[in-house]
């Protein structure tokens, strides 16, 4: 059963959906009729069931009634930010596409002195809606009860406007002088919200490296492996839940 | 400093490159010339550092001078195999890449069910020739110490003769049951060798899954978010890497 989120509160019993997207996807793409059941997420991230009592094809909305599912939350029980370095388009949208499935809470693309790509400031604005839509259907498929924030840095140095409780590198450099502790020592701390920075294919620049550091950002080893610049994320969500969502019993 | 993979043993002194992609790509795409150094691996999962001490052009080969170089492999201390159903060509050729990034061993596709995909038989050998070029790219540029191999399945019955040690099924609903514990329990025996199968984005059909538990596979949870069908492989791998090969000291 498919999800969708609505930007309102959801009250008692009835709710008008009138999102021309929502709208569009449940009564022209999957052709639900009165009677059918969707999932609705409101901004308070609650999960309702909601019954379809009427199409109002006129004004593009349907009229629902809804019950609330009190099952648990798909959310990490830890905030995590990713902070990828500019890469081109299709890596863009495919980092976004899976860290939304993976649980980031949001995910920050920067310029750095190796990136391959850099985005026009005109083009900033149009790119962050596409990534933001990409996010927004990645989460309504993989039953997340919030979209993640889709953010951009002009400068790796703006980085340090984002920290978190604890704040990392993914550094290649690390892993190869068999650096193979610090990532586990931090997870053992169990801080309430982390943010991991990558950098781009080329690797971060030794000055970059040294700022963050000096910020407090701290280099960890993911493994002896180069992953690419896109994969490199997706092992430091996978790893966050593993650790924080699953467990011997 | 790249590294290819060359099908001989190694041994001492000197060594002739003669295979055609790996002289193409040192002399032709990165220009290298005498005096340049690459790593070699062998057959034997040996690492050398190799200096070119003569470029054979008409020939199409290179001799090099090898020294063994006496680093920790970077292969996963237990052999994984994943098997995933079958999807789309650029799905298939993404996970080969990601999954020997991340240290998978084999990689398996079979027919299921639900599968959107199938392999008629005249095209199987083309398409593995293909992945596995995918996999010995990956594996070089992750300075894996073997490349995977990838094998087709036209029945998801003949996984049973591909079993390992443990056997295990990414299963939709026993992570949407709650299921929490049955992963992290078994990477707690650490067994030496393992095989996760992977649904189509339908998922299993009952009786396929019936039939894998019947056969030994266990259902095991990957957490409350619903990942995509080639997300999930990289999950379980990324899990794999940082249970074994990251440690908190």
């Amino acid at each position: 059963m498919e999800q969708y989120f609505v930007k309102e509160t959801i009250g008692q019993n009835k709710f008008v959906i009138d999102d021309i997207e929502s709208y569009k996807h449940i009564v022209k793409v999957l052709r639900h009729k009165v009677g059918d059941v969707v999932y609705l997420v409101d901004d308070t991230e609650s999960l309702f069931v909601a019954t379809i009592e009427e199409i109002d094809n006129d004004n593009s909305n349907l009229t629902v009634t809804v019950k609330k599912d009190n099952r648990a939350t798909t959310e990490l029980p830890i905030g995590v930010t990713i902070a990828c370095s500019l890469s081109k388009k299709d890596k863009v949208e495919w980092i976004t596409q899976k860290a939304t499935e993976l649980g980031a809470k949001k995910i920050i693309f920067f310029n750095s002195k190796y990136s391959i790509m850099h985005w026009k400031h005109n083009v900033v604005e149009k790119k962050l809606i596409r990534l933001q839509e990409i996010a927004k259907n990645a989460a309504q498929q993989s039953k997340r009860r919030i979209i993640p924030e889709v953010v951009y840095l002009d400068k790796l140095t703006e980085l340090v406007d984002m920290k978190e409780e604890t704040n990392l590198i993914a550094y290649e450099e690390s892993a190869k002088q068999g650096e193979i502790s610090l990532l586990a020592q931090t997870l053992q701390k169990e801080p309430r919200s982390i943010m991991c920075t990558f950098g781009p294919e080329g690797g971060f620049a030794p000055d970059e490296v040294d700022f963050l550091n000096q910020q407090g950002f701290l280099s960890v080893g993911l493994g002896p492996r180069i992953m690419r610049a896109e994969t490199a994320p997706m092992y430091f969500l996978s790893v966050l839940s593993y650790k924080y969502e699953l467990t011997v019993k």
